[in-house]
């Protein structure tokens, strides 16, 4: 009895964080080792799955992880190089849409419909949601590889107030109905932009933004757009971490209230960062 | 860290019941201990909101308690009594009514909104919503005590719609503008009835229904209908208890799905009894 | 049949007032003889179900007349008084919520409900209609008396839609659920300002504004905000009518078309006020 | 001042009225002197006008009355006659056509309009509201003289529901687009059934049903369908009025509550029916 | 089968069309021959049918053509001169709305109801749809002749959205109740304007503008307002050809998006001109 | 313009076809030829999309034609056999599920979304669409080959009332999330029936079910589900054909309309079958 009235004081303790968040919409970019690790994988579904029923409005955003290599290899599929840079041709970007849109979407709907909700998968060609053009980097032409131009956001607004949970692969189209990769921490925050978003939470493999990434305890849990920018200049922030942190400031300039970066490892990672007072990442805003 | 996971996992093991009972309609009976001791009354307060949070339609149906007595004997209100039978008259209910509808009902109603959710406060006579003619005990005309004999349940619904937590003083009203005082057991069974609920809840000081009233381990757990039936008649159900669980019995035969006798003394005990696999009360179906 | 005739005469000179109030909103504040003559009372009923039938949206707030003192009577409670301020302790607060919320506002909801029309009785704190704070006069703290600092006119509405009429007791809330008395007259103009109101009606036992107090033909039919200010300032208006014509002033200010202080000895007051060229007391505009 | 109460007094004493009648369809079957009395005219318009207002659906249908005869005679147009009926051949049929939808009843709308409510002027032809059929009298083609095969009541709900008075000339299309006309008498039974509605009234030039034609002391104020039935039987009801109490007969049978037959030469006769014990005509049900 | 596939292919080229104007308001002028000649009023109606059905919104507003005139010679109505201009009198324009609104108007439901449409013919009096004030011409009173004030776009919203056409007669009525007669090419504008429609098609019995009237080749497809002011001052638009379009500079102006004067001596030719990239006639924008 | 004046006239021959199919639902099955011939997809997809345009609800449901052997065989990834039957195993369906719903289904919705219409695509996973069991061929469990239990139309319903063509590839899903291979033809009745769909369309690679198969003339155009049950029996039906009929009749039987055999080589051929009195294939009704 002891235990259980214990349990319910855990649900009450939540209230302030149902009414704080219920109606609002929540943009999660689902990546690294909570795409992998089975056990990681179904904690974060059942997260997903107790803040749509208490009224969250979920949408998921996934990239391909190392899946899309695998099966490039698998099917024989080599690699073209120019200056440096990798090219999407056109059969290197219908074997990644068969792995994003046919394989990690509709597994992840599935692992979501496990805990009883329903999801649906799409791309953002699926109601021309996601309009891309070609990007060009460094003036080199490297393939399929697109940019977001805009964001209809029709279907996704249709599907949440059907009550569904969309899952969407980072795949775009132009007016020609070419077909485009798009980096999937990009089309987050093209996605959590365009909805209005509440939060948008990165979901990855480091606990966070650290002052000294050796100390574990240096994590900082919050950072405004400015030092953010301040931290980057100065070289706090620094390689792999500087494009990420640019999404989460890119984020809240288009209107996100908050957005998160998480350590995915960690069981439960998003009900820990939305439900208590200090949260476990990084939050900026 | 630990703690909070483990908290998490707590409110993951919540989903299947969230699931169950979100959009059905819960009526719960308050009345007993819970309405006098201040912290348990807080306690079910939170139970209440975090139900109506994650979507459960609650109706609150209250009793008078101690408290019509007490301000009867502060007005140096005396009682009549004919063959034994306590008279309420028009000024002893005139003073019941306020006792009812301007202090109990509208506490609740505050300390519900304590919470952040909003309640509103009704008795029988708002939006004609409890429809009563006077009860006639043995031939004796008691005075102003009455049966119900129609709910409309256009206001409480119309209250549910507008996201409110409807809050109802047993008192009804008959076609000339009469008033009555009803047995709150009974009004919330004819409530629960014409709601069509999928629930109806009594908070009460007792256990439940013991095989042996001195025997705490003896808690039955399920009877169904026709089991309470026989109990009455052989004497196992007796006292007391029986108009408790005639009441049970009436609910489940006008189509409420289970009825729950709980102990209102133990804290949480409406989510306990509701989000645990065993409860902790008795529960009639 | 020439009788008869007549009276559909009449009902047609009434086309022209029901076509410009259909669907506007008129609060009425009642109060004076109206509330304790039994048939000036059932009038005023009446003719508030004749205005909510032919569309127009009635929305009542009352005070609580003699009652309030003749139940801190009956039940032994002493006034305090600091400074020659009498003080509403939490007790005499109980004790006028009681009667307040308890006894006048479900009897007014029982007696428009005679004419066959719904009302429901609510007060300030049901779905946290009237925030209130304390009020502080002259630097001294008189208890539970309090100020309105907003008005969330959701219930109000929703009753509204759902064709009720809803009937207002004045008593607010603050955040941390502390209740306060509230002056009905300064309710009823936050609410009519609140509510974008068409007219705010005072039903009182005066004739309205007189030019000359003792000569009942000096009545003011009409007079501008501005004439108002001008005539306290003058003296013209003085004593008792000073905090009325403030009310009426305050509310022409915060939006409401018309303010209307009318004679409710008088039979019939309201739709003779309404439904005549006329009308029969003070109107500010 | 008296006065002006005793006005307020008839306005209530409508209430049980419109509470009876709100949110009912009437169908009026418009005819006789009160089409040709101006006077007359502009009583019944206010009556519809205010019936309009409180809430009651009016849908008026209305017959030629002399006004086709004398456009036909102008227009030097002469009646062929088949073994002593008369025959409606095309170009007949076109100018009954201009003087029913082109004249009368656009001067119905133009009337009611008057009063400040907005009508709608149809002829069975918009909205194929009425499907008709040729007529053949003992074998003999009379032209285009139609019978109401079907009623299609979309036309009629949706001005209804945009707020608008339905006026309605009995001119009916069948399949190959051929126009008929209609005996408006029968035009109201069909437009009255095929609605459900509440009432049917016949606006005539007699005072109703008399036991005795020269006694005007002996008008049936009510009827029922077999009495109807019996009466034309025995002889009772004779001559002209058999057909109009056989429309009212069927109309009772196809489902309309009551069925009025009224003297529109009295001033306000509907409303007098409507809004009186006794009525002023013979009701039938 | 080849001559099927190749209509398949006319169906398909409709694609584009049918996207650009689903949803669309189009005002049709109707006038001239295509009002005269049987086999090309047939051919307009399925027109009107077609665009109906593909989802554009459809209003007709129709002239009095030849009709008028026949009908006053036929009933022996002469007409009144002052100053050299005719004069509408009473009679007159009594006998020009039983034309309009009885024969001419329902002729026009009647034929689009062949096709399996329903349409609704009303007057600018329905609804009090068509505001308008006497006209004035050099200070001469020329009669029951009216301008447009106010147009009223209630009924016809509610009509469209019913799923009806609107078939409008040019006939106004002001506060009075005075009916006017509205020159029709006037009512199209205003009408259109108060609509915003995206289309006004005037249905002529020319070509269109041409640069020298004497050679067919001469069609001016598109004009803008500012070159048509230009025209009418240089003279290139001369006599009757410049109240037309001086319509259609105003109804540009007043914002709708094109107008077009077109031939409806040629089959099909509203089709011809909304589903062709070069249209038949002249287009104003 | 003779030539436009005859595509007009083609135009509105298609008003009765447009006036019949409007609102109702037609599901396609999509296959053969005319997923692979480029030409040929392009005209279907134009079909498609003036049938959305004009109103006609289209479901899609595509097979995966030879595009799943390829990529098996490219993967290098060997079928198993059990007694002769192919075994899907869970890399053989996991290949499927990539080239089904991340191929060939996203595919399709580019193809629909060059002319300028919405799709989605979508996976009976998706919104747990299709339920599915493991399908038992003579007691040998043949691996991730599985029956439809049942279809959830929620999802559908919700895109076609947000205007988008849902596209559905035939993958389905049982309580535990495993995935299965689900027989196209046989998803398209269980959907079709499931919608209460007014026609379900084949589009194969032959012309119909013929008489003589080796006469072309011998096409059947209309079949009634008894001749084709007793067709199959006196092996007039037989080989290949006995399934596609057997859907046929089973679809029937589930509720739907009419059933078409198509034969999608020909241009345009929906639009034939659709908008012609005769249609190209076979009907089964």
């Amino acid at each position: 009895m002891e235990k259980h009235i214990n349990k319910a004081k855990t649900l009450i303790e939540a209230i302030p964080y149902i009414q704080s968040f219920r109606g609002k919409t929540v943009v999660i970019k689902y990546g690294g080792s909570a795409m992998i690790d089975e056990e990681i994988k179904a904690m974060m579904m059942q997260d997903i799955a107790l803040l749509k029923l208490i009224g969250i409005e979920i949408v998921l955003v996934h990239g391909g992880g190392p899946f899309i290599n695998e099966t490039l290899h698998r099917m024989n599929k080599e690699s073209k190089f120019i200056d440096g840079l990798r090219v999407t041709d056109k059969e290197t970007m219908e074997i990644a849409e068969m792995v994003l849109s046919g394989k990690i979407n509709k597994e992840i709907v599935n692992d979501i419909e496990k805990n009883g909700l329903k999801a649906v998968g799409i791309s953002g060609k699926d109601g021309m949601t996601l309009k891309a053009k070609k990007k060009i980097v460094n003036g080199i032409d490297i393939g399929y590889v697109g940019d977001i131009v805009d964001v209809d956001t029709n279907l996704i607004t249709c599907l949440l107030q059907c009550g569904y949970i969309p899952v969407i692969a980072p795949i775009g189209r132009d007016e020609e109905g070419n077909t485009y990769n798009i980096n999937a921490d990009y089309a987050a925050v093209a996605i959590a932009g365009a909805l209005n978003a509440q939060k948008l939470v990165y979901v990855t493999d480091v606990k966070g933004v650290m002052e000294d990434i050796n100390d574990p305890k240096s994590l900082i849990t919050l950072m405004t757009v400015n030092e953010a920018k301040k931290n980057i200049e100065s070289g706090t922030i620094y390689g792999g971490m500087i494009p990420k942190v640019e999404c989460c400031v890119s984020a809240v300039e288009k209107g996100v209230d908050t957005v998160h970066i998480i350590d995915g490892r960690v069981e439960h990672s998003i009900l820990l960062e939305i439900f208590t007072q200090e949260g476990i990442g990084t939050m900026f805003k």
